[in-house]
């Protein structure tokens, strides 16, 4: 049986996943919470404050891209071993819409899963009531390391 | 007489470039200053706080990207017309080192300067007292937009 | 009536595109043809050759990239006004897997288009038989030039 | 004593360089020398041809983009232990003045050497008689494989 990107995770890797994110100082300061964990596929929510804008009232590119890059993140660490971890090696994004709305939801998933490297699709979008607006793609390279878990 | 990148700005310049910062909630919520802002080039300090971290305690990626990215971005700007404003079209980072340090600094420098689209070579370095290490490098597009000044 | 992408184009439009691309002499050096021309998204197909190979005998990615560079250039150029002429600002692309394959087709496909800028997702298929293999993907900025067509 | 980057590389490491490059069969159907190899930096030259053009008769960002790639992946190679290889992970370009020149210089340069990772910086500068412009720069990621040389 082999499982499929989106597919149901278990709750051990549920758990290691959300636990690791808790850890993330960044994420709680900027408000951010995971929404979804799924098997190479991971959401994270953001609702808008004043405290995340750039110069003109929108979300600042910073806080889109810190969410999608946790997000890209976790969706390839679902598909880690135990006792690895995971590591940011690069990532690209093109802003294409004026980041606002009631909140962002970056989602990460993984389009090539392999032993060292992981390659991740980004995508965030500005939600304001029932309308999604696409507001940033991305790619990410993420690595794979043997060793202290999260 | 042509202006090169790296010198000084005028007055007006340097006021307008730190007045739209002092607009970036995000960059107040984070501790992050505008510790120099030359013609085409910004430099961005943030300190450490555990409020920036990822699960491994050093700094995230998204705050790496976030003063990256308003570093570009004003180095940009010093360059742009009155009655304008700037913004990330895209970017991409690298990150070659772990982010650690007394404080991060981000480097934005303009390597392209057109009437429409400008390029930034993007770097941030951790600082640990007298050691500076190489923790990002990237690359950036900005647009010039006609119109609403920031 | 609002045109999605990879609707029809008109037979103009269709010719126009295929008229410029006639004349970028690298497609006819590496053997490369436009194989389908729709409202925002186009193919590009480059046969095997040995003249196309790196050192391990797969296609090299600066075949892949010319490729995917070209599709998605003309996926913007069809959505352009008459008198402009298209140019990339930059691209970036993740090499998947190894690009074998008695073919590769690119696809670019237009995913936000703007009066001045259009960004497009990259992608690259090995095709052997009936399998098709994912082995690049990327993205690109590209910018409408008003004037000289092509 | 520890190389530092742009060092005289062993006579060795040179002759490996370059019979990996003499088997990329893409570098001789371009038309492209290897003229540099250097300790993490190497540069390779492309004569302007009619069959290297885009359709306003510019060097096509393909070709750009093959001599980058090459010039970064064999700069990495030149720091791989024997009976390794090197495969691109991913790069990106942004192509900042038309590509035109009685030829182009890509410049590839180790910027992070890692055990599994290297990344580089890519530089293209289109050369007409003493005049060199910057035409374009990118950066790169390279894996080392064990195994199979070249």
């Amino acid at each position: 049986m082999h499982m499929q990107i989106g597919d149901d995770v278990s709750p051990k890797i549920a758990t290691r996943t959300r636990d690791s994110f808790a850890k993330q100082g960044l994420m709680a300061h900027l408000g951010a919470e995971m929404t979804e964990v799924r098997n190479g596929l991971v959401s994270i929510r953001l609702p808008f404050r004043p405290e995340l804008t750039q110069q003109h009232g929108y979300f600042h590119a910073g806080g889109t891209s810190a969410i999608a890059d946790s997000a890209g993140g976790y969706a390839a660490f679902t598909l880690f071993p135990e006792e690895s971890s995971v590591l940011t090696v690069e990532f690209k994004v093109n802003l294409i819409n004026p980041a606002q709305g009631d909140y962002l939801e970056a989602i990460g998933r993984v389009i090539k899963h392999g032993r060292t490297l992981t390659i991740c699709k980004l995508d965030v979008w500005g939600v304001t009531g029932e309308v999604r607006k696409h507001v940033a793609t991305g790619m990410q390279t993420l690595i794979c390391i043997q060793g202290p878990t999260g």
